[in-house]
């Protein structure tokens, strides 16, 4: 048995029993049942993935993982390659979106290379790069079987690793959208049209050229839908397989994993695909402007909490989504009940 | 010219002429053009209304308008009209959903009695009863027209009595789903049954006499679409005359005002009735679960900022809103440019 059927085993279910007393209490507070809709539901699944009545969200962190792509020198992008490294660097000053962000949510980011093409000459991030990029999928796989199953453990053990009540995923990486379409489009069947967007920012002809590079890329590759470590390897990236580590490393110490937009998403399909118990332990953050991204939530069975319009990644989804489940934890702890407060319950 | 005409010709256009500005550095931020979505149309909107491309968010507040409604006493709620005095207590001593929202996110809420139909015998609230309860509009106009101007006037004064940069309004009174269900079907001239829902929980049964109650209500008080202030006196309530002088309050002193669910946006609705102008200072802070408010936000012709499937009122969406526009502010001024932090532009 791997590494990874060894860490997927330890995703166990989550508590379900604990649900009724947690209810009990949502309903003994100063409102009508269920009127706290969304908050109210995030603090039952929250008790469930926790194991307790009394769960806690006050470590944050995001963890945002860099990576290149091969089929970004395809001209996929609207950006050079270049800028993935340059956001590294952006992330450890502190000014990117995700920074801003996290800091309004009391959040930490955790940066990681886990695969960014150059060497990068600053600190202030983890070191885990798998390879200099991945290599181009359209002329043989994205990257090695080993390499595929090293990304997710290197997720993984990046969560075990660190003490915290609510992990949350983020990535940078040029060209990332183009591999999560081809992942997403192998696991789910659906049409690559349906599910391939303009990423970053890119005109008619290019999305054109975009979707006929995946399939290209699936055509040479030939990836196997029920073999989810095969999917990333042939088509995939290091960030992605990365994400779906964090989402079962988050399971296996029973805290949610809340799930940033279009390519965390992806990486949360691979997770549920290698271990489908990891889905209950998954918030996903918000409704991405990527198309395609309703589509991952209804493979997923997760209503985003947020439709914000965001399509920038990072974990910047992630990051406000936090702020939504911590108000909702105030409540749960701090509003008055119907006794406390001598408010008279319903007729 | 009465006061009310008066405090409605003080309120002026937005600026469109700094959203260039705006935009200008909101483009130059380390991101895809447009990659934050409404976060992005959160700035531009507030620094179209604040007349400055250095718009500010610190100080906010929620006013809480508490009123009964005589219509109450006719069974068209699930719980007892002694609650609303109660949850004035439960405001307060700060144990309700929105002062626990409103501390979360760093925002003060004034609760106001504008029409409960007891004497309240505790302080820390303001006090502008206008009347002990409007009268049942089944019978006669809810209140006198009048007593409408005042209720509005009173809206308009609290807000400009105060310092704020953003305000934000919430409510409270047993039976107002069923007041305000009668405001906008007037108002928008849409059919009972698609706008009327059930408030705190009522069944099916009681659901049915609602809309009975509000047909016959309609046909006694025959209000006059194109008259808002008959339409608050006809079938309304104090605290819904009241939200709609907030809004105009906030337009007069150039700020945001962030309108909470249903009862509140149909306060917005009378604002935009007597004044158009003030529909620039709106900003709707969620969806809400109750039946009829999609409708509304069309009306108004704004987008929610949430989606939550709340439906408690008091001013909880709008404190949630006020988290998303802190953010949403964050970013404006502290994301790096692409300059500041070395990272290649499009290519």
């Amino acid at each position: 048995m791997n590494d990874l059927k060894k860490y997927c085993n330890r995703v166990g279910t989550v508590d379900r029993e604990v649900v009724s007393a947690v209810r009990k209490r949502l309903d003994s507070q100063t409102k009508p049942q269920g009127s706290l809709g969304t908050l109210e539901e995030l603090v039952i699944e929250i008790s469930a993935i926790q194991r307790t009545d009394r769960p806690v969200c006050d470590r944050k962190v995001i963890f945002t993982l860099a990576a290149d792509h091969g089929i970004a020198r395809e001209g996929v992008s609207a950006y050079p390659q270049s800028v993935t490294a340059q956001m590294v660097q952006n992330f450890v000053n502190g000014g990117a979106g995700v920074n801003v962000l996290a800091r309004h949510a009391g959040c930490d980011v955790v940066v990681v290379d886990i695969g960014v093409a150059s060497d990068l000459d600053f600190s202030g991030f983890i070191a885990r790069k798998i390879d200099y990029g991945t290599g181009s999928f359209i002329h043989g796989p994205a990257m090695s079987r080993e390499q595929a199953l090293t990304s997710i453990v290197t997720g993984i053990e990046l969560a075990l690793e660190r003490e915290f009540d609510i992990l949350g995923t983020g990535e940078m990486g040029i060209g990332n959208t183009t591999a999560s379409a081809a992942v997403a489009a192998v696991l789910t069947g659906e049409n690559l049209r349906d599910i391939t967007g303009r990423g970053t920012g890119i005109d008619e002809g290019t999305l054109e050229k975009k979707v006929e590079l995946i399939e290209k890329g699936i055509e040479r590759n030939q990836p196997d839908p029920s073999d989810p470590v095969g999917v990333l390897a042939g088509v995939g990236g290091f960030e992605i397989g990365g994400i779906a580590g964090l989402v079962i490393g988050a399971a296996i110490k029973r805290k949610p994993a809340v799930v940033d937009g279009y390519i965390s998403t992806v990486g949360a399909m691979v997770a549920c695909a290698l271990c489908s118990n990891v889905r209950d332990y998954i918030l996903l953050s918000h409704r991405s402007a990527e198309k395609g991204h309703e589509i991952f939530a209804e493979y997923l069975g997760k209503k985003p909490i947020l439709d914000l319009g965001l399509r920038l990644g990072e974990g910047t989804g992630a990051a406000l989504a936090m702020e939504i489940v911590d108000a909702a934890l105030a409540l749960y702890y701090n509003m008055a009940t119907f006794d406390q407060a001598g408010v008279d319950g319903k007729l």
